[in-house]
């Protein structure tokens, strides 16, 4: 019941080439992994979304391999050739411009069409924006949704924001730099008191990571350069809200633990174990209180 | 409006630490970054889940840098302590088991923390079980829905199976060995003709990824040893649907064309193009309908 076609019914697939779909870096050149690297070096061709970019990164790590373009333009062209390849025994690396091959990128039909075929698939895995921006974002990710790119139509970003309001999980979207500030007006105005995280340029440079809750995204103002990530944190239940921290209801268990007797050490880090806090942050805290608070 | 917590207005997070959120291999160890090495040897302590595991990884790339555990059961103990040793200027790694941490992993209340706090968070991406199989399964992933563990409970995974059944996007979730059958079971009954990608210890030596229709789930048996991950294909609407190629169509195309005086390469070239496959696979086509076709 597993799918084998009619090239693996005759055979012929023992000596077929394997497909490796084969993450690369999104930014950041030291973030290759090393089979990536002994991959595309292996291999007898690379299938490429944008074959400049990949040639550069495979010049940065003196590989050799030579690459062919892959992208939607050309997919129902070039599906049979590298079938046939594969087909023949040449071993095939598939890689997109950036990160995983497959999200949100094309490739699509080749690891479809290979698998049906009973083309052997085998992943490289390596970094993802997907899962950088919501690794950094600190929000729940026991369960996700990533929505892809934000649509580029004002209205129909507006409509699709808005029934994002209503997904309850963790969110995670693309958006073009020259959109990004729209579209963050766009989510103050529809997404209320939801937390967002705004990650610019990962692993990059320039990495910016920014956060707040998403009626204050407008006044983000990022830069109109680079890859965004957006994280939307969840829809809390009330008993899983982080509640901010009350200073003078802290104080008042330091001083409670104080009157105890406990030493000001032991208190502070008491305290700071109960707020979820450092114990230095315990005492800044104090100490700003006693500064704000008449003698 | 972006978050900064007292120690941040206070000016004390010039000296404070960066936390890295890193990503670690999934099986294969070469699935290691370089720069996930070099973080790992560059920061004061590893926050881990299991200190056994990590240990046994930074041993691996030989690095000696300490580790601490951080799971859900010290989680309340441990996090003012992690908090004070980077407000007070030591950089942390936070790593999983395996791959990016957060995603179904403890650390995410670290990671929440250290932002409210000001403290820089910096991920360090890589290979990740979820987008490994989606890469493999060659589904559309446009957008996709991550629904963490099945359910453990038999009632409970029915209800949650029944559920996606009327997720349109593609589905990854995990399975536990011992439990990965009778999911298998429920898949068959409750989610049709759906397409389902099963992967199987991805990247390591007994890496196995089987593909079916959902009603035929059950047939997979599957051993029940290593992690699983399981991809469901969208529900796709009509026009998306990849037709399955009728060898007679094939047929009766290929030879519309040598009827038009193509040569027999020219025509088999064409009728790949036109069906998606290679001229290889044309000729095995044609092979076989001639051999089960009366003369």
């Amino acid at each position: 019941m597993v799918q084998y076609s009619s090239l693996a019914e005759a055979g012929l697939q023992i000596m077929a080439g394997s497909l490796y779909v084969v993450s690369t870096p999104i930014g950041n050149l030291d973030d290759i992994t090393v089979r990536a690297v002994n991959t595309l070096k292996s291999v007898g061709l690379v299938a490429a979304e944008d074959t400049r970019r990949t040639d550069h990164l495979l010049k940065h790590f003196g590989i050799a391999t030579p690459t062919t373009s892959l992208h939607e333009h050309n997919e129902s062209q070039k599906l049979p050739q590298l079938l046939r390849k594969l087909a023949e025994g040449t071993d095939i690396a598939l890689v997109s411009d950036a990160g995983t091959p497959l999200v949100a990128d094309p490739g699509q039909r080749l690891v479809a069409r290979a698998a049906a075929e009973g083309i052997r698939v085998v992943p490289i895995p390596g970094p993802s924006a997907v899962l950088a921006a919501l690794a950094v974002s600190g929000y729940p990710a026991d369960e996700f949704v990533f929505a892809g790119f934000a649509p580029s139509k004002s209205n129909d970003r507006k409509r699709w924001l808005a029934a994002l309001a209503r997904e309850e999980r963790t969110v995670v979207f693309f958006e073009t730099p020259h959109r990004i500030n729209k579209t963050l007006a766009d989510i103050a105005e529809l997404l209320g008191e939801r937390q967002i995280t705004v990650a610019r340029e990962l692993t990059k440079v320039h990495e910016q990571v920014a956060r707040c809750a998403a009626s204050s995204a407008s006044e983000l103002s990022m830069p109109a350069r680079g890859e965004f990530t957006i994280v939307l944190g969840p829809i809390l239940q009330p008993s899983q809200v982080l509640q901010p921290i009350d200073d003078q209801d802290l104080a008042a268990y330091f001083y409670q633990l104080t009157d105890l007797s406990r030493s000001p050490r032991r208190a502070a880090a008491e305290t700071a174990a109960k707020f979820g806090l450092s114990t230095n942050d315990v005492y800044a805290r104090l100490a700003r209180l006693k500064a704000t608070t008449p003698p």
